[in-house]
């Protein structure tokens, strides 16, 4: 047998496992793992760690963020960033807008994508408008045709459902055999903050955090469990924060419950302080829920190790800092009220993981790649094309250089914002070549991929659903 | 010093001491403990406990009920079946109806009350329609009044908050030092439940049950507690019928948070197997939240035991059975949805209790005095001219005979309704003579006191809130 | 009826109460509780809370102590300090002797006490060698003749029993109704840790705590809750000093036990870090458990507040500071396995209390009451004659000033040792006059009580061992 | 490439993976995986799950037994067991005598083993007497040979260490990089229930549970735990009965510890009811810890779902049943204290799990994978050469049937016992042929192999000691 391409000489690591052999790519797929394979291609891999392409479950591209503020990524600049950081697949939101079909929001966001990807690209949906004929036509059809997986929101006056419209959708999700997304903050409780913090003119980036304390994301965890738990569906909690709302994820399964935990890199790197910055520079850390404090980080680190996590995403949403349409807006800069709310992140995710992770000693290599890769592909129905390295699968292959370090500076960095809240941040362990279903994307940190290379995946029914465990 | 009445020879208990001494009374008011006192009148007390009276915080009488609805106990009743049991006062609830003032709520009430009651009554209320000009001038005015605590309700659709005004209604709490008490099921998720059994076709009483499970109450409890984290000020929760809501408080009072309990007698003596029963009797087991298992006694009497909870109340909420405008009207006979909601209990809370929980040693005299009198007293601002033995405090005194046994039976009973849940059912230790402000009431069991002989009581704030602890 | 003496116009606090009223007292005993009482004396309490005498149920007096080193404190001082301190009845340990009987302790125990007291007193056994004879008829004897409590230790190399060796002192408490105390340090650990810092030439006073860490305490106390619930018998842990010793008492009551929690001064108001001082003034704070950190001073208050601890005594275990024969003996100055372990507290305990916790809002009146007076009578048999003021019971009374202020220096102190852990802690709350039986022995601040007026007190079985709750 | 093996077209699951391809096997090693590979041999797996051969880590095998009784197995029977119960390595326990050296129990030991095994075997060591010799000298070295996990006792006369020792030879462990394992129940508390039950006459099987509550498991848990904190070293829970011992293992992971957490079929399958049998049946079920209830199972199967378990051992001690030298011996069969304590279970360890966890659902086949393979070799030294499937691993590999089903019959299993625990379960999945380093060993359900062909295995040290998560 001949390969179109071998990556020779490097370490695999699996979810599981970590060997040495070679791999042998043909027509895009991983056909062979043996010794001394030979191809047409060969990219030697010695020295370096050969892992499955980075999965991003949880990235915001190019979504309508609002009068006169626009996000700083397209499918371009966004797919290219996540591809320079690792991934080769990533899977931002199509929002329902209220009072429109789901269709023409898959129809609109289809066009953005069409032709200028970097990665692998798939949708989840965000149904803000549960109408009859969303969760009894639309719905149904968006899962039959590979979208798989919807997210809600307990917060955001636009977005937010109330609890019986979360019931609706967790039913239809129910019926369809469909992932629910939860993003839980209490919407209430943050208005009533709001309106005590505005009342005190406390109108400074901090305010952000401090109106969405602990206990909001806490509540409105436990509750979307709940519904879950009155509907019997699996659900996914999506950027838990702190220790208590991670403890509501371990007490449902000890109840029983299906229950899937993301976290992300702001809950280990970022905290409160980093909101109180003088001359505003506070909002670039603005994202919901906020960064907490140093206690949690460990808290967040010992979900990451025990397993109460199961995706690591970056909920990578962008804005640019010095703008009008940005961080900066003319009301912005005076009110945390209309800082837009999202950091970027898409391209650091890995190596953050990996140098807090895997260089200093607190995860292994196979956590790694199941925090990362693996487990994503499997809470949302790419598996086993995407995810790992077994024959079968897709040529996502990640050569990564454990020893490499650097410091984050947002000029190194190719998304479409203009900072990165991880500036000055030391770390170790880099992708270095990327290779896309066969096709080398980068190579050795040199862009040689085009944009349209990657495609849309559509998805299998979640293996959360499929069958327990 | 001479006294109008002298209680003699019988073993006080308060919700701390036990001792035996006699009770001078002068006034209406207790004046002095002591050995060999002399009255105009005495008591002889041999033999017999001397408590404080009973005073049951959370009864429903004479509350408007919906369309051909009528609850079953008037202020005649409802005071006369509470003081057979044992009680010298009565907190019942009244009630704003939506789009209506609290004061117009009060006027009727106080005019359904004066002079028709047996026992001391005062009032809480209930907020059902939280107006700017409610919260904002009528209820500090009511508060100010005497009208220190009130409820709101996450349940039923016509009295149900949502998660914003629960904020603002502990707001004004907080603004006044009123205590607010809530009623925590999740109205979303049983409106869910009631859907899918009404589509199913499962319409008896003990659907009832099934469309209120456990998870709705744990989660409305612990966002309840929550929003009261938020908003900062003190909340009781009342009625809880399970461990896990019952945890909930644990875990808030671990976080620091002063959290009041209190449980019924349903929860220790009624299952869900109690709304099974054949030919609709089940539905004389409906009320809310259900009933639940025999295990979960168990975890409802370690929360009495360990102080979980603070207040052990009837909830008695009484309707006729077999009658068109009671549990078997013409719609409730046929749907669980139209069966009035609520048992009477206010009669049988006290033997209850004292004989499950002191006559089989799972908790000691002092223990009862402070679940059924004491703790109600403190909680409310009724306190210490109510809840105790002491001088200083009102001569509302109840002669228990530790050793008396009967069977519950509806015949022997004082209530405006037809039947009792608690049929049947054998207890050891009855309440013998009650005396209020120093006037015979009951005495050996026979009615002397007269209609009108009860007074509305104006309270002061609750201790909890003027002090922790 | 005409007294002996009358407290007049106090406001009198009970475990549940707080009222205004006199006292009247004839042959030492509280025969009436009433307004306007008259007697031969009168003792104005206006302005002052009038409470039980504190009981302090864990101090330790003229007790053996090793070679070389002599506790600060005989019968005189130690009593004289305690009444200073507001308490009129105190329960050291006489500490059984190996190889020697129970009887050859008492006796010489007795003798030290005979004569000598200022207040009441009353010993808990220390059982240091259950031999047969000692537990199939010493002990039963002893408990017959009114010692109805005994301690054993887990920890130091004299005392320590072993598992086996608890198991059986426990099933003599089970057959005799004795309670069971145990002192909760995992002596293995410690030795091994001991070792170690002495390998690492780590000697100072700040080693005591660092060899004791909150893991060994935590797991004595499991396994003797545990023993307990082997043999099924309810057991007092003493001297918890943080949260996750708490924690296992509250898990023991979950599970049904009966378990009584007792914590100390010590550990709401020293820490670790009082251990550290230069020129081995650390050896002040040396006792076990060690003090822990201000982050437990929390997780204690809040076991104190809901009822995980039911008593709040002294450890009072005084040695001088400066002495050949005490903490800083020849040995002792260069080596903290030397410095005789314990500190002094008998005085300082109930001003503490009072002021951290009910000055500062953290408690009210009659949660104070229990944890120093009530809760140690009911516990260990005194009741109804002790721990509260009720007819019937001794005029073991303290006029307690609430708004008093000082600082402590043990230069007013009463005690036999040369020094305060508490030196310069500023107390608001002080007790003033302090009357024994009727006897008034401090009046004022000044002693007016003679030596020898306190008796000893053989006791009944303790109320957690005869009824639950 | 050619190959000496390919296994052509099974449906290959490693721990985190699922997929389709051949295995190339070169020199017993697998070499290859890929698609049309070509062999000398081919086995057909079609329709088949191929699975890296299990690794039991907890089975006793020819362990001295006291006198007069004798193990059921040889390492001829227990070996050849265990192949057909589709295993490839088995990890026996070689104890120590009190008095003698490591060497000479490993001398005995491998002497047994030579030439006898149809699985690949390596020893863990179990310290009866740490002498300084053993400790300082003797296991080091032991270590240094590739015996790299020693197990202590905290039960059974003959081999428990008190607490002292068993700090001692963590702290050992520790120095070595060597991984405990302990045997949790505490002694002392059996033999007080012991004494109990045998003062009441109570001598039949059942007894062996009732003596050795889960109390006594959950107390040695916590306290093994905790000598593994003070020391500060990883450590090793074996064979996990219920959840109350579960919890204390999660609750040390949320302190931060490194804890391994094993459990077995019989506390899925098995309850103390097993032990009730007439006419000394129960005997059979007889071992320790004892089954519990089936409440109990739900909570295992808990721990596995979510983690708390590593590792799926079958803690196989075979005993024949009707026998002079087995469970009913003449003490035997007239006193629960002379049934020897333990169950045959090597063979049916991975068909239980498989049948009721895979097959009904319960976990997925990656989790069968790392609970019964990959994960024991990932702890106990033997990864990557044994437990999964991957280039360089030796080729262990068992061709499992997920639809074969039957009912387990001791007639139809290998072992040395004379019955089944499990007689008569029925179990769907069955492995059919199982392959050692390259060489088919039983095939389609007959043995092809030899006796011998299984090698003793030295081993590295842990991953769980080299490397955290």
């Amino acid at each position: 047998m001949t390969f179109d391409l071998v990556i020779a000489g490097g370490t695999i690591a699996t979810a599981a496992d970590v060997f040495k052999a070679d791999i042998g790519v043909k027509d895009g797929v991983i056909t062979a793992l043996g010794i001394g394979l030979e191809g047409a291609e060969t990219i030697d891999a010695t020295g370096k760690y050969v892992l499955p392409g980075g999965i991003d479950s949880h990235v915001h591209i190019d979504q309508p963020s609002g009068e006169g503020i626009v996000m700083a990524d397209t499918f371009e600049t966004g797919t290219l960033s996540g591809l320079f950081g690792g991934n080769t697949t990533l899977l931002p939101f199509c929002v329902q807008e209220k009072g429109k079909s789901l269709r023409d929001a898959l129809t609109a966001y289809h066009a953005k994508a069409e032709g200028n990807c970097y990665t692998d690209v798939s949708f989840h949906l965000v149904i803000s408008d549960p109408t009859e004929s969303v969760l009894g036509q639309e719905l149904p059809a968006a899962v039959a045709d590979g979208y798989t997986s919807f997210k809600v929101f307990m917060t955001y006056e636009n977005l937010r459902l109330n609890d019986a419209e979360i019931l609706q959708v967790m039913d239809t999700a129910r019926r369809t055999g469909a992932l629910a997304m939860v993003h839980c903050e209490n919407e209430d409780a943050i208005r009533f903050l709001i309106d005590r913090h505005v009342a005190e003119g406390r109108l400074e980036p901090l305010s952000h955090a401090t109106t969405r304390p602990l206990a909001v994301e806490r509540e409105a965890t436990h509750r979307a469990i709940t519904l879950a738990e009155v509907v019997d569906v699996p659900v996914v909690i999506v950027h838990v924060s702190n220790g208590a709302a991670m403890e509501e994820i371990e007490r449902a399964r000890a109840r029983g419950m299906n229950v899937t935990g993301e976290t992300c890199p702001q809950y280990i790197r970022l905290t409160e302080k980093d909101l109180e910055g003088m001359n505003w520079e506070g909002a670039k850390a603005v994202c919901s829920p906020p960064p907490r404090t140093e206690a949690e980080w460990d808290n967040i680190w010992r979900g990451i190790q025990t397993g109460v996590f199961d995706v690591f995403s970056s909920d990578h949403c962008p804005f640019r800092y010095d703008d009008e349409r940005g961080k900066l807006n003319p009301k912005g800069r005076k009110d945390f009220r209309h800082v837009p709310n999202g950091i970027p992140g898409v391209e650091t995710r890995l190596p953050i993981l990996f140098s807090e992770g895997v260089s200093k000693g607190r995860i292994d290599i196979t956590r790694f790649v199941a925090l990362t890769s693996t487990n994503h592909a499997k809470t949302y129905g790419l598996y086993p094309k995407k995810g790992t390295i077994a024959v079968g699968a897709d040529a996502d292959i990640v050569l990564w250089d454990p020893e490499a370090e650097t410091t984050i500076r947002h000029a190194n960095l190719h998304d479409g914002s203009d900072y990165s809240p991880y500036e000055g941040l030391e770390v170790k362990g880099l992708p270095r070549t990327v290779i896309l279903r066969g096709k080398v994307m980068v190579k050795d940190g040199e862009l040689v991929g085009a944009r349209g290379d990657g495609r849309y995946l559509p998805r299998e029914l979640s293996m959360k659903v499929r069958r327990p465990g």
